[in-house]
């Protein structure tokens, strides 16, 4: 049988060094995923052909990552009836995110985006594996692993704290 | 020959009632138009095949308006290279029209979005007047006439506030 | 073997009308859910209580709606390795649903919150069954055909439009 | 004949290298173009007359640019009927780009501005070109290729990531 | 020899309602004054000639009130060297004001416009009274009474207070 | 008897160069403190326990830094019932502190967070002593020393302004 | 002794309404009150003399709210060593409360206000009983009740729930 | 006869520098004026005994700047009849200058501020400059001179653009 996979995809190269960390989680999960460009407005064509695509390649959850008026994740939303996790990025230039923000979160009925934070692509991933586990339970023991380590952290940061104190 | 024709397009028939006003500037300068629900996130195909056709139907300016995670107008400019024109629709429910204006204004190169204000489709209308008046004079004759009117309408104001005044 | 369910929960019942829409998506798909009031901020053991039974009740997806300062859905994306949808609810004083958004969507690292648009429950509701869908094809089956029935209301709604005009 | 020219003009020398953009694009598109500081604040009878010859100079669109509360766009939109293009600069300052935005875009009725993103002037060129284009069939199969081109660079993408990915 | 002037304009006569506040101020200080319609985007040649006019007519302060993308203060504080006193106002539609505002304070270099509050009219004539009063001993202590008067009012509301309280 | 003790908490140890102003103001006022991390979001058990030993441990005002979807705070409140003084960190990434001050300002009826300035861990700690001083009169008289020295330190500031000008 | 009370003031009796929730905060909790109009504004010196006498008058929490741009509770602050919480008022004209809330949050530097959410004035009171508890075990109790009764209410709430989805 | 002053003042000597920029147009027109820092925070007492002799001193307009919640410029206005120019000054911490903007922008009714750009000291000096040219004939023919020599300015930025692309 075909492994789930998830796609991570992004507007633009430019925003792959963001978008590595979505992947980064599904390596760490050794979950299969697909890393690529798919530009809603550069390559509409192409967009619509890796929609079409996208069941049959046994392709679960889709992670995409857009920044401006940010319209990728919305339209695989549109083309597709899987669920699709948008990361809004934010561009360089102005505006500090709120219109990737807006034009990723603000979909209408029918057509939802699961929107994480401004240029949160490692939740992305997170919560990509969290959907994948709803069918997987060793997914499900290691997400419950990494709570536990991040509880441990916590009080690691604690005894940092201590030690800074104490110079 | 064929008349140029304006595509006036909406997210969706509630959007209708705002985008009327575009409508009714054109037919004041008696250009042809199409008044049309195309939605990108309800109906994806349609507007990909509505975009391939609208040169054929010699469609010179395309209005589109649409609210929230407003995606119809830059889907519109990345599958023609007609002159698109966006309306931010604000929708009646939160955050007061900025997602609208923001989804359509920041588009990334080569695929612009020509935006006027939050429910502003009645410039959306004056705008595509202006641009097919490139290549018609008497379009450019009437717009001079418009402007001509609203400084008239100025000084009919300015009247009017005199008489209310001597009340 | 249990049904998967899907929990729907809220930080106060004034926000029971705005949440019943993931609701009633989910009576449509035919999707066991619980329906509760769980507040973080006034019933913080009892959202800890809830949160721990929540994969022995075998709930695969929580929706978490809340206002203001919204902490629900963070603090179960906190509590359980269960995919969360938060909802951002717009109180009705001031800043026009811009805080909820915010506190709901701004998440950390490890902690992921699918934040849908504020108000968005209905679509909260299609996203819980889009998860869901993964490991279930009757569900994947009739997202398509609402995706369909969308595409056919679009139609309809030109076919209004041309009556409308007619008249 | 003389060749239809666009005007690409700003409010201040400061902001010549954005506004350079459009330039750009109207060159490789072999478009006439002028290139010049006309400051609505500074010198207002200059720009007045400006306004008043641009249709002698057949200048067919205005492209203006102007940062914080920017005015030239929306007054060379009042004095002429030619369709104006506004760039909001995002001033070094503060505010984010967020009031050349709206003081750009937000224009009453009958005197529109075709509003870009934020320091988008690269866009407001290919806007020109789209408009010019109606009457100039070469320019329309330039405009075609354009995308074309724009979606290979995006399959080059795919192909630079997977270069990446496997080093 | 002539008696100092205020010049009230505004952009359309639907601002009268707001700006009247500002006239009401100037009735009470016994100020002579004009209130008109002066539109910077549907008359910019009358708006021309009333700045040129104002110095002749003894005009000594304007202020101008106007909404959305409101050019009409920053043209007046170009093409005068009278104080220009600027009133945003807010328009029923959408944006809530934030427009209006922006396009008002955010002047560049040299052309300054004292910006008052959104609908702030009543204080745009307060300060066009105190600026006056520089020259005028006389509206410096009605100005001082007035200050007097607004502390007697503080007290008979905590009169009030008590009253309210005793039922 | 036990000394009063003030709780400095934060969610992460990234925050403690900016909590750490909170402490030096403890230090001046001689208060005893805590500094840990207590992270909502990675460690909500000891979260709990933390807030359940709080009374025991003499902590009589708790002090509460966290930046982006900031929920520590607004918990602390619900879990106990001593007075939360929230700190609103911004985080690098975007929205320029937004986040953080809303989701911790906007709290539900009866579970308040005293909010302070974004990044305003000075004033926490201020605020923490004035709370403590209520019950303290050595503290109140410390609190109007300093607000002497402040007064003093501005006409220092204004002989500094007129040594630099002389120059 | 002299009973320990609370200030609530505010800038204008028109904020009276929103103001009087926190009154009946501290009525409920039997703690004395003074209510009453200071404005910064208009009545500055009022303000002064207030402050100045605040703790002769046994006043230990000054609650001060304000609307628009909000100076009560800063000056307030800067006046006096008493601790000071801000509620900002959101004015029905324009801004959304925004700028009531950024007036009175962002604090500089030794003169904190504790700001509760815009036209927060329960929390105020309930912030004010928390911080007289410190010194008082009665009310420390009293607040631990409220806890426990809010945590009844959504559990009543909860059953409500299941009453309605019953008929 | 004593000559009229202008006095720009400031809330901390860290605003100096941008402060500075009122100054250098006040000397350039050869104004009198006093540079102080005048904290209505840290030192509200020395604030009122400025403001109670600004009169006698002969200030004629007041420049006041203020970064955050900022309170000067609305206190000097409370305080005085004279004319209060605000200069919102721009922290470099966070929220990007809007805490200051609208905790000088909007001011209560009687209470006006002639709010200039965020970080527009320049323009409050040269609105100080315009507001004493009423009664200056001198200063309002050097104005009409600034305003020719930046007409200037904006044709020798068109040479040296000309010169620039020449290369």
């Amino acid at each position: 049988m075909a492994k789930n996979k998830v796609a991570v995809i992004m507007g633009s190269i430019s925003d792959a060094d963001i978008m590595q960390k979505a992947v980064s989680v599904l390596e760490q999960y050794k979950i299969d995923y697909e890393f690529m460009v798919v530009s809603a407005h550069r390559s509409p064509d192409w967009m619509y052909k890796y929609a079409s695509e996208a069941d049959k390649k046994n392709i679960k959850v889709i992670i995409a990552g857009a920044g401006g008026a940010a319209h990728l994740p919305g339209m695989m939303a549109a083309l597709t009836t899987i669920p699709v996790i948008g990361v809004p990025i934010k561009s360089s230039n102005s505006l500090d995110g709120w219109d990737s923000l807006l034009s990723i979160a603000q979909m209408p009925n029918d057509i939802p985006v699961a929107t994480v934070a401004v240029n949160g692509s490692h939740n992305a991933g997170v919560l990509a594996v969290e959907i994948l586990a709803i069918g997987d339970s060793k997914l499900k023991k290691m997400l419950a692993e990494t709570k536990k380590e991040n509880n441990l952290k916590v009080q690691k940061q604690n005894e940092e704290l201590k030690q800074r104190r104490k110079q």
